[in-house]
This record gives structure tokens, C-alpha cells and sequence, in this order.
């Protein structure tokens, strides 16, 4: 009744799935991400991989910028994930969505979790979209 | 330096034109929520409309899905605010999200905020969908 | 080292002066919430007595008007402590915050944590004042 | 790129380990959970079954009894999971911890998410003792 | 049913009004955060200004020391605010908190929101007060 | 009925009472923040000690290594908690707790918090365990 180790066949097929998924959207913005967790908690990031990519992302009832739009408005809210959400909003980016579109869902946030949690957010996409060259964003 | 009172012309102005979007989008669904507060807290249910709806939720920069798809990510991760989601959830429905869209983004904050909050929250799109006849829904 | 028993002598007498806070504060409104735990965890009932009123609301740098929008707001904020909320909108009035004063700190709120937790207080709020007779709320 | 049906042999392995670890810790507590996902979000059921209990649960890392420690920490840090509190109350009872050691979790609870989330959490586990007849909790 | 252009007449008229009303409590210290808006969100500066000050701050109903007693409470238990929490420390002081009274509110937050929260918050607080030369505080 | 000064004697017994508790179990690693503490809010310090560790953590209900699982729950889950849950995982591995059983703890949370928090947990954790020549981290 144990769980098999993240090196079993079957483990390491899950595992290849949801890697094609993550690098297809996420532009190798989360490589850095799972590979700090090499040596502290490798079935973390084997977890996320496949779990989170491949058994969640890869569900076909939602496209990867709808995806995303629900994804910024989580990390908004929960607040303290700000790494996290600097990955999304490049991830965001990768398929697809605007920086428009991306600063919009994090203004329409403001109503729903207030202003200091949206302040947050803006400031990371504004570092992501800085770094490309993607500033000033145009209003929708 | 005061606010100005929430039945001035001007503020009148912009709660018209918050409720004009807000009935387009919500179905009568916020209708009651409203009323509950005219003897409590008037200029909530004001500026709920009239900046919530007339100065945020009117802007161009997302279609009312996709801020659709940016609240059920918030409201979900928030917790504790199933009154709110429920409205959200009649409204998501009223701007044309299909209930396997809805319910996939619930799964898909599943990985993002944890399982407990991503249940609290799918229980919640399933009262709404059995008032309505719309369960079971198909999988995405 | 290990901690003495809330039956104390010394436990005791910290557990009075924090019941005389206490009593002075709530207008008995909390009296219930200790009795309902007596069989199940009555040292959390003794510590909220003895550390949260006779050690921390009994300090002087306060008085008990300013802790209770204190208290408002991180009620507000957290989410998901209604039962709590209502017993200090309760403790709000008894220390001669009007009804006026809590609903503006809750329509205050709104700014910082959002509209939907905003929503979930006013309605605890509303619900103590229609029990009190206080309704309508006359605007600030 | 696509994820398996949660129909597919390989994902029903999966969900049949994890039913096997979910048996043996919650006593049958978290069936209902499940069942009433089917019309809704069986998807969600599934993974919860086999990446929540099948992948992580059954990891050899912590037993039982300490998982659920660090759940009762988890479910009453975030709020609003009053359910699925009651459902880990009752997980934490079969794997055997007694009513003392998870009602002396959720007094240490007190400390570090403050005194209102550990009430809210006190009354699920007083409730499920209740009704097991398990009052009044010896204190430890 | 779109919403005005933020350089709309009426939305200036706004702004100005929120502006005055943010001048006089913050004493300049909300100035960087609004300019570093200007190429990512203006939007959002224009509404925490137009809104957050002018429409709700001015309100009559609480002063602005007790507006920011629950701001401090609000941002203390959400957790992750902290560059929004300095900038309400200076404003509290700009409004004539004491440091006394400051620091009272945030020990007042431990039973409520406990420990590592209101940590968090004193060391923000310190930050500020060390800045201006306040330190030590005096207890209250 | 104002609190006693946290100089009194019977405060300083119940400091001292809690000081001994809590340099048993934490290593001297909390030592700097009731330092940082003490111009700003030293009646916080002695209070975190006095109650925090005199009246809870030396409750004869849980061990040590079980309050620490509980409290790695709690913070992972608040998250923004990152500076007081490095001072956690220093004391989790002075009451005896391994860093396979600390990581599982995190990986765990993963399912009831999602994975951007237990990711920030994770992280503080291997922060602390480089510095102590402890990684690679064994798997369970």
C-alpha cells in the first residue's frame, strides 16, 4: 500500500507527460524552479510535473489562457506567492496572453481581494514584462 | 475634501451605468444581495455597482468569461466566501461559460490552493447547476 | 517545565482579571462560546480569558473603542470567523462604537481585503443590529 | 499531450492504490465526499483518491498519525474548511491519535493563527467527538 | 456600457478629489507606489486614488486615525502586505497615531491572527519608526 | 483591571517559566528576534515566551516533534510566514525531528494548501538545512 517511488516505469511515464505539457506553456520559465528542488525534495517537483502538468493541465475542458486567467486570479488572492505568480505571468505570456490581458485580470482582482494584494501582483508582472522589454503595457 | 454623497447626480450617473453592466452580466443573480444591504450599508451595495461594476468590470481589456474565469480563481482561493461564489458561479453561467468550463477551473485550482478549497468550491457550482438542471455535467 | 494547570491558584487569579475585562468589554455576549467548550478544550477557554483579556486588551495603550476596529478588521480580513465577528460587533457596540462607526469599518474594508469579505461582515453586522433593533444604520 | 481518462487502466491502478490507503486511514469518512462528486467533478474525486492518498499519503516519509498533525495545522491555518476538518477529525481518530492529542493540536494551533480559527476548529472536533461519544476530552 | 477613460472629465474630478484627500494622510509617502504604476496599471493608481481616497476614505462615518486602526488590523492579518503596511505605518503616524498606539495595535492582533502575523507586522513598524528616528517606543 | 507590567514579578516567573521551555526546544535560534524585539515591542517578546511557550508549548499533550508537525502545517499554510517558519524547521530539527520527516511534512501539505505554498515552505527549509550541511535531503 505504499506509493511506488518517482523512479518506477510508470512514475517516470507520468512523469515525461506532464514535462511535454510544462515546456509547451510555460517557455522553460519553471526549469530553475524544479531543479532547486533536486536535492531537498525531488518528489516535489516530480509531483507537480506530473500531477500538475500532466493530469491537470492537460485536461482538455479549459485552454491554456483560460488556465492561466484562473491561475493569476489564485495567486493574487492567496497572497505570499509571488514567485510563483512571476512564473505564471511568464507562463501567461507564452500562450498567448497579452500584457493587456494580463494587468486587466490583475486589476479586476483588486474588487474581489483588495488593493494591497493586487499592488503585489502588478509589480511582479511589472518586473516579468520589464525584463522583455514589454513596457508601458497599452490600457485595454 | 468630503465623498460625495451616494445619491448626487454624479454618483447616480455612475451607479446607472454600473448596474446596466452589472444586469447584463449577472442575470438578476446580485439583485438580492443588494436589497439586503439598503438598510444596512447602502453605499456598499453603491460602489459595489458603480466601481465593481461601472469602472472595473466595463473595461475593455478582458470579455466578461475570461473575468469570469479570473473571479472563480479568486473567490475559490479566498475561501470562506461561497455567498459570493455562488452569485459568481449563476454569473459565469449568464456570460456563457459552460458548467464543464466552470467546473474545470475549480479542478484546475485544485493543485494551485489545495484540494479543501477547491471542494468547498465545486460543491458550491453543483447547488447552482442542480437548480438549473444541469447536472450531471459532461467532462471537458 | 511543564506548564501549570489552569486550576492553579496563580492561573486562577489571572483568569479573574481577564473575566473582569472580559465582562466589562462583551456585555456577556462571549459567555456562551466558554461554556461550549468546557468539555471539549477548556484551557483555550482559560487562555483567551487569561492571556487575550487579562494580559493583552487590558493593556493601556488602547483604549477598548480603537481595539475593537482593530479586531473588526482582522475578523473582516481573515474570513471565514463569522461566529467570532458577530461576537465583537456585540463587544463593538457594548464599548460605545456606534452602529455608523462599525459599518463604515467594514465598508473600509472593502479596499483592502475586497467586497466579498466586506459582504460576509456587513451581513454578521446586520444581523446583531436586527436582533437590537438598531435598523436602519444612519449614513456617516 | 493530453492527460488519460481518469478511465484509462493505468489511472484506475492508480485510484485503486489510493483507495486502499484512503480505507485504511479515515474509516470510511470521506466516502460520501467522493460519491457526491460524481455528477459533478468525478475528475476531482479520482485525483484526490490516487495522487492525494495513492502518490502522497502512502509516501513512507511520516506515518499516519503524524500526517494528520500536520493536516489539523493545515485545516485550521486556512479556515473555511470546517468539512474537510471534520472529515481529518475523524481520520485522526482511526489512525489512532487520541481526542486529547487532537484537541492539544488545535489549542497549539492558537499561537500561530490566532484565537478565532482555533474555536472554529475546536467545534468540528467537539462536534465529531459528540457524536462518538467521546465527551468530555481528558485534558493531557 | 463601457467604462469612462480614466482621463475622462468626470474621472480627473475624481481623481483630484482622491488625490486631495490622500495628500492629507499620507503625507507623500503613497507618491512612489502611484508613479511606479504609471507604465504597468495606471488604471489601478487612478482607482485606489479616485475610489480607495475619494470615495470611501472621505467618507464621514470614522476619522482617519480609526480608518487606519482597521487598516492596520486589515494588512496585519492578510499577511504578505508588507510594503502596503509601511505605507499605512506612515500614514498612521501622519494622522496622529502614536507609536505607542501603533504598536499596541499590532500586539493586539496576536490573539486574533497570532504570532508570526503580528511579527511580521511590528518589524515593518520598526523599519518605519528607526527611519524617523522614534525608537524606542514608549509602552503604552 | 489593567494588565500587571510584563516586569512584575509574577510575569517574570511566567517568563522565565517560558524562556526555559523554549531553550529547550528551539536551539537558540529565536534568541534574535526577542532581541529585534525590544525596542519596538518587547511586551510581545515576553508574551510570545511567557504564553506562547510557558502556557501551551509546555502542555503535557503533544510531544515536541508532534507540536512541531502541527506548527509546519500552520505555516506553510498562512503563508507570507517564511521568517518564522525558519525558526520552525531550526527548532523541528532540535526536538529530533529528521529533514526527510520536515520535507515530508511540506510535501504533504502540498494536497490541502496547494503547491506554490508548500514550494515556499520547501525552499525556507533547504535554506536551513545548507546551512547546516544537510543536503541532500533522503527520501522517506
Amino acid at each position: 500500500m505504499t506509493a511506488p517511488g518517482i523512479n518506477s516505469p510508470e512514475e517516470q511515464l507520468r512523469y515525461e507527460r506532464g514535462l511535454g505539457v510544462l515546456n509547451a506553456v510555460d517557455g522553460g520559465s519553471a526549469a530553475g524552479v524544479m531543479e532547486s528542488l533536486a536535492d531537498v525534495a525531488p518528489a516535489l517537483a516530480h509531483h507537480i510535473v506530473a500531477f500538475g502538468f500532466g493530469d491537470i493541465y492537460a485536461r482538455p475542458g479549459l485552454d491554456p489562457r483560460q488556465r492561466q486567467l484562473v491561475t493569476l486570479g489564485i495567486l493574487t488572492a492567496l497572497g505570499g506567492c509571488e514567485p510563483q505568480l512571476e512564473v505564471h505571468v511568464r507562463t501567461a505570456l507564452t500562450v498567448g496572453l497579452s500584457t493587456t490581458e494580463i494587468v486587466e485580470a490583475l486589476i479586476h482582482s483588486a474588487g474581489y481581494c483588495g488593493f494591497p494584494k493586487a499592488l503585489n501582483a502588478v509589480f511582479v508582472a511589472k518586473r516579468v514584462f520589464a525584463e522583455r522589454g514589454l513596457l508601458p503595457v497599452q490600457e485595454g
